[in-house]
């Protein structure tokens, strides 16, 4: 819930962690477990975690990981979508250790050289038996079949060691949780938390982006008009444009909390700290959040507190926490707040949402309402 | 102007490209002028036009150039902005040719280990003299002293072989025209055009973000409750998270043109095609466009025009056009019709404009009114 990330802030304990799986939480060994590597690689190889970990240099970083249907539940309330209820608070920020895909597939003789990663995408594929919920595509699924949870990122993007992808064993400096993926999860900074597979069992370099089911049939945001019906008749899930990877601009507010009171009356002369946190995608900072009391006729600049320090690459992986200290007098004609903010490419959230059919990337400004009673 | 914008499409003629300097084109010849390349590096240079044009491996890709203050006119219509107005217009798309920035400082002897590029900025520096206009800041310039025209980028940024920085002599096959920076020009792909120094005569490696006088004072979206009276007070203008560098999302449509007229009657039973362009910044791909004729309660998906292939990177540095052929009954009942974008980060063009002092970056849906008569 909200106030526990409000509690915990930059570091959000593993224990706390939001947790989404398809499926049952799979049991895995670390003496046992192995990762295929393979695919057109020169030089295929299947790791066993004792090899991943004692022989590939780590990485160790802070990365913010959002479900991406942090915030579902607003999207729900225009309008049913395919989607579960979420509120804000799917997401969290650990600190992962583990080798760089980069670092496994140049060992895998894969070239440095860019130009022969055009066309290519590594396909990265979990344990798990899943159902096929959605049925047959073009990729010759059979309805009910069991599939795989797995994506596809372009190889430029993970040979790119701007990028940080990496295979995580380690996060907030213990072994992964099972439900966080133990031994070995898919840590794509700056991408939905949808795409970084966990358990993972499999990485394949081919030459064109996955046919795996969940790769096509979750993680998308459809045009608005786009329903269950008509994107299985237009063959919308199939469309490349649609996919969801790269994080929009979001924020929440984290502080006041669901049914907090504040009795005007002894504080008239105080403020009150409102506090929440904003994240956006692609390795960008977050540059100001702002709020507003007047539905955005004017616009208050908060104090940013800013723990994380940028990659070597100048990259941002982790959500910012800000705060506003408001005059209480100031409450007393305050309707609704409102936050949002904005990051070093100028982009900013929206006043409204977008309804999409599986309820994704919803980031209009948060609003939070304010009653009062004598 | 857009219509001819919307004629070229793609490529801008060099001609026809949009033109904005500060002061009067120097004239400068290509057998004298030089490039100084100095600060921070184990071998300081000055390299004629011809050591860089032929000792140096050249990179050719399309860019597109925005001034920062496209579509400025609309925010000048909430409220007077510091600049001057601009349409629709103030973009252009040219094949640039000319060697990277990573490969001109690996010549000066930079690492290409990113551990030692952090805390280091590369500052570049054009050739004229210019009014300081604003006056004094922290960097102890007077009031009416000369100053050149300069920025600063991350080390990060000019080293990163996926960003492109480059140091043009040629746009469309042709050496430079006059206005647009003859002989040498930065270009920083995804960036505003008012970083892109023209006339460049030096480059210094520095262990800081530049002081220079247009840096801090140019090409800056401040907060919207920030005048130009507050900005000096408060030293808004030195905070380096107000700076504007990486392009938001924007679009307009070029296609009708102003004051253009359709006969209904003998067309009704036609479709009309509406055009227009669509660009964002940091190499993301435009993913979607949508067009509106009610205000934002449904959206049509537009055809898309990519003439671009992504760099080996998967960066995409160039606009898109769009067109969606509406039905002329249609616009019957239509008042105004608006288009957005979006790209691959999932941002899209915000309903409402935020002012800002330098009227830049101004993005909401582009909007154009129809009228009717009898």
């Amino acid at each position: 819930p909200l106030r526990v990330l409000n509690k915990t802030r930059f570091i959000t304990p593993s224990i706390m962690h939001y947790v989404r799986n398809h499926g049952a939480c799979p049991k895995l060994e670390w003496d046992t477990d192995t990762l295929l590597v393979g695919g057109d690689v020169p030089r295929p190889m299947e790791l066993t975690m004792d090899e991943i970990a004692s022989t590939l240099p780590a990485r160790e970083i802070p990365v913010t990981l959002v479900c991406d249907g942090n915030r579902r539940k607003e999207q729900n309330m225009l309008r049913q979508t395919v989607g579960f209820n979420w509120g804000a608070a799917g997401v969290g920020t650990n600190v992962y250790k583990g080798p760089t895909v980069r670092d496994v597939l140049l060992r895998a003789g894969i070239s440095s050289d860019p130009a022969t990663w055009r066309g290519f995408h590594v396909e990265f594929i979990g344990i798990e038996d899943l159902p096929n919920k959605i049925g047959p595509g073009p990729f010759e699924k059979k309805w009910g079949d069991k599939v795989k949870y797995g994506t596809s990122v372009p190889l430029a993007r993970a040979m790119n060691p701007a990028y940080d992808v990496m295979l995580a064993y380690q996060a907030n400096g213990q072994f992964l949780q099972p439900d966080h993926g133990y031994p070995l999860r898919l840590i794509i900074p700056g991408y939905i938390g949808g795409r970084m597979i966990k358990w993972i069992k499999e990485l394949n370099v081919i030459p064109h982006m996955t046919e795996n089911h969940y790769h096509y049939h979750d993680n998308r945001i459809l045009p608005p008009h786009i329903t269950a019906e008509s994107a299985i008749q237009l063959g919308t899930w199939y469309k490349p444009e649609y996919i969801f990877n790269e994080l929009n601009i979001n924020s929440a507010i984290t502080q006041p909390d669901h049914n907090e009171t504040i009795e005007i009356q002894p504080n008239i002369g105080k403020e009150y700290e409102l506090a929440g946190y904003s994240y956006t995608g692609g390795g960008r900072m977050i540059t100001r959040v702002e709020i507003t009391t007047n539905a955005g006729i004017n616009w208050h600049t908060c104090e940013l507190h800013r723990f994380e320090q940028p990659t070597d690459y100048g990259m941002y992986w982790c959500w910012i926490w800000w705060s506003f200290r408001i005059p209480i007098v100031d409450l007393i004609s305050t309707d609704e707040i409102w936050a949002r903010a904005w990051d070093e490419s100028n982009n900013t959230q929206p006043f409204r949402p977008t309804w999409n059919l599986m309820g994704m990337g919803n980031n209009q400004c948060f609003r939070v309402k304010v009653h009062k009673s004598l």
